[in-house]
């Protein structure tokens, strides 16, 4: 059994609430069971400095966790000077998911920044921030629309993460800190509505693991994340 | 009339939500209006290295925005590598405003940092940080109390803390942000629940001020921040 | 008494020495008691980066203490490898008391930055900065209007500043070291040559403070400022 | 055909030198074709601070890219005043992939931090940085055990990576720059001796990518690695 | 002729101030003509970290330009972040100039620190620096000795350094900034107080130099050096 | 008789390899004795900021040794977050070297960057450094030259440094590591082909030094640095 009493293949329970961030041009905060993290998506009318003159826009993101989001409090990136090695990695994985749906063509001459601020974390906040990143990016982009600034929808589908592991040498779904401390191996996976793979990054901690495993995992993610899509379209709806 | 249609004495409207960070020892949500911050009380075992073996503890604070918690995105303090300027000024006095109240020898050799994370900003961020510090405080002294870590309460008052301005020749209170960006001078008054000052800061933007205005900003905030300790007492009853 | 032998009322001995800088556009030592600040103003021929094409200009400020100006030596701020809070929030304070008093679209689109350096620091370096600050800004408008880079004088009055505090529960005026340490409340004052308040910031340190106690160090600084607006007549008549 | 006219399964020519830093305890210079990377193990005679009084021990590493290594001239980390998140990212995964098969137990109250600099890059820096690696370290720990500083020997299992991709709908080992940069999938793998999986690290670049794709370069990599490991065999034989 | 109308062996006018800073334990205020220089010395009660436990004292030296110490004003090292290459090699110059001719063991375990601020910049800053620099050390051990900190004198003799370069194809001494900004070569010599050399600097700027020029530069500087030693002298009678 | 038991005048075994870097414009690998330096130069398409306009380039210079090219591994200067001061002083040093046999001119509004990467330390590494880096600087310009980048050959001479120091009493050429650290004094010198000195630093270490041992020095640098001439002419024939 599960120290949260979860079947093996039992999500966490998953809210997303819309337009929580009054001057955003698209947000929500959602929560897997006790992770919470606030999403945004903020439009700026020119790309990045590298991209400039090509006429294509760029999606980006960015993480960070509050000090007290955590059982203990970490200290604040501004007051130590720099982003950990962490939230770098998260970001840049929040950034990749996002733009491997996007068509960067049809966003014209534009940066759209993801900003996913972890208020509360119990594990999987960056699964549980790519997945309401599509969220604020998709209310973007309907604003966007709304605002006749671009014609077509440049979001091609879907996209939503969440991780596995291998716990007491059984794959599971969806770890919750406790569950992750503990994991012999750790894994996350990022799939469109179409169910095709955008990233899988697989690491032992306790113990290595077997191409067997690696399927296990593969095999309870992919049916977690198409809960995941039929959440994101029943908050989009 | 003022922009948001409110009496020169008037609130916005106040709430104080408890309990809303799992891991922290005190917490709040506190909204002036549409001003949203996030503040959360952490106790740590030692106080910072300047006061170890005086037999005293210390309370700290520490203030940041959201990146999209303001009109247009700022950029993030950890990627730029410092705290602005300003959110330096402010936790300092967020800090000073919280040991105003507090009996430091009471603590022990101990700390207790204040994280006021603001999630929306629409004008008076730093007095609704003051105001629900002391809430998240009050909580954390509790929860330190009720493990007998400490045995006297170390608050010896409430603290609260609301801005007041000069717009169109007249003086009003809590100004929000379309109010403040136009007002002729700025001030912010930090008082405790007997109704003494803790802090007095005034400031000229469009104009200079006479002794009379700041009187008759300080008979406001004088008014109005007895509201606001009411609304502490309820919120913590 | 006074540690110093001073009535309450009474200032130390404040000299003001001009073109003590062979480059700048305009400069001055200002001394209160032992406090030294040298003050140098910089002329730059265009505006920051944010006011281009506003046809306006800029007066900013930077502050920072020599590191033996003080008792014990104090780390330089270059080799820590950032300003404190307290450097920032005393330049943002010098900025914005010399702005109150400047015509910004006088300037043309040119910056002035008036550097404070703590030569020597005894208490109250804000103040004798603010003060020695609006001379070296004084000649350096002069020294514009007589290469006719501008036309007409952009100062619209003085400004100068002073410390009050409770001290054993006695309103006194212009604080050094000693007395400030030991102060109950501690409050600055920015007034206009006219007598109109630009800043007023009144910090409870041992005690909290009256509504009549802000009013006595009001009408103190008054009286004091009054005698520094003057010793400015003085040195550039 | 592929740009190197390599088969889908052929890895670049590998060669391992050992022994080439004079004073480090390990060390090797790997080359996979046109990528160079000069691995040194340096043994410090303490755990890091957050590991003290455990009784254990610590594998770090630290990676970097000579400025010149690339085709165009990367500015220098150190005087841009951080690590980039792509070189913090990689050294976090070769500091994982070293100790999955580290007895950190057995190294006793000691820190091995290996560094990887990047002299030419071609492609695959990191997977050759692995490789290299863990000749260092093995080294290193010999060393160790000839000056009788510990006994046993704390490597489990050899390691070693190597990079697949889809290029052109079709999976390929080992891509070169080339190759990588057009690469439709791009994913890293690092595997023990015994052949179990340590990390696995799969992206969508242009496309996104199924099972099978997955799969196949799983296949591919299994191969190369199995021959990487005869060779850092023969290297330290 | 030179552009100050000096011969070429001929010193600017060099006056030295002492005890020019109330707290330091050591200081002056030294001139070379347009150059000013306010060193102050203050001692610690114990060594760097790296000096621990061996017995020995350090002397160590900081070395800033103020702002408009120039002719143009220069960005504040604080707020750029970190101190300028040039910074940093001069302060160097200056600690090791002074540590050869102190008694480190004379000194116990302490360090004194030697502050060089330019409050003018009209060249030879860094000459200027080293010998005021020693009078600075000088007062901190008669400070120390006065207190019988230390019993024995830790100076062993006295230290100054004077520029010299090829101006217009002629060797000269002591250049101001004018011809400092024109010469073919430029060079810094540090000697003690009986003639031996401490340290010897030079640079071509436009042009290479000769066997000859450095010989006739040496004893310019043998001449002018001896002229500071003996005004050191006469300063600390 | 030295520790290396070379003849005082004797240098090390020097090697230059050219071409080791696939991508520079030009490369090389030095070798003095253990001391082996990576030079490489990248040209660029424009010339620093200032220096935009005026029809001229630009040669500079970057070093840094990598973490265990020493004893015991020194700090990355990458994760410290800036580089030493004796890495700036260092590549300053490179810069002018190479800049004083440049016909910057003839370059046109060009840069090149030269970065010397020490793979291994044994002393001498600045010496080295500037001996390979001209190589580098040569084939960059005969790449430029054969591309009709430019059209004259912009390098008026060799230039190459060698280290000299006093030894137990007596001047010798080429210190490495365990002899420079017991030296009484440290020198360096700079010239060039023809002769010509371009840079002289002695420095006193453990004593002072007299013109004599500076001149004995010169004269074992002089014939140390036509060796090393010779041995770049013979590398780029």
């Amino acid at each position: 059994m599960r120290p949260s009493n979860r079947a093996a293949d039992e999500l966490r329970a998953v809210t997303i609430e819309r337009n929580v961030a009054r001057y955003a041009e698209g947000s929500c905060l959602i929560k897997f069971g006790g992770t919470h993290v606030l999403c945004t998506a903020s439009l700026e009318d020119k790309p990045p400095a590298w991209l400039r003159g090509q006429g294509r826009g760029w999606v980006t993101a960015e993480y960070s966790m509050l000090p007290r989001a955590t059982h203990t409090r970490t200290r604040r990136e501004s007051t130590s000077g720099k982003q950990t090695g962490r939230s770098q990695e998260i970001q840049r994985l929040i950034g990749r998911s996002l733009r491997a749906v996007t068509n960067l063509q049809g966003l014209g001459e534009r940066q759209i920044t993801l900003d996913c601020d972890v208020l509360q974390a119990d594990g999987g906040t960056r699964t549980a921030a790519i997945t309401g990143a599509w969220v604020a990016l998709h209310d973007c982009v309907k604003w966007m629309r709304g605002r006749s600034i671009i014609k077509d929808h440049p979001l091609r589908d879907h996209v939503a993460a969440i991780s596995c592991g291998i716990s007491n040498g059984e794959p599971v779904l969806d770890l919750d800190y406790a569950e992750d401390s503990a994991a012999e191996t750790d894994a996350n996976f990022v799939m469109t509505g179409g169910g095709s793979l955008v990233e899988v990054q697989a690491t032992a901690e306790a113990a290595v693991f077997s191409d067997g495993q690696l399927h296990a995992m593969l095999t309870l993610a992919r049916a977690g994340i198409a809960r995941l899509v039929d959440l994101q379209k029943t908050a989009v709806a």
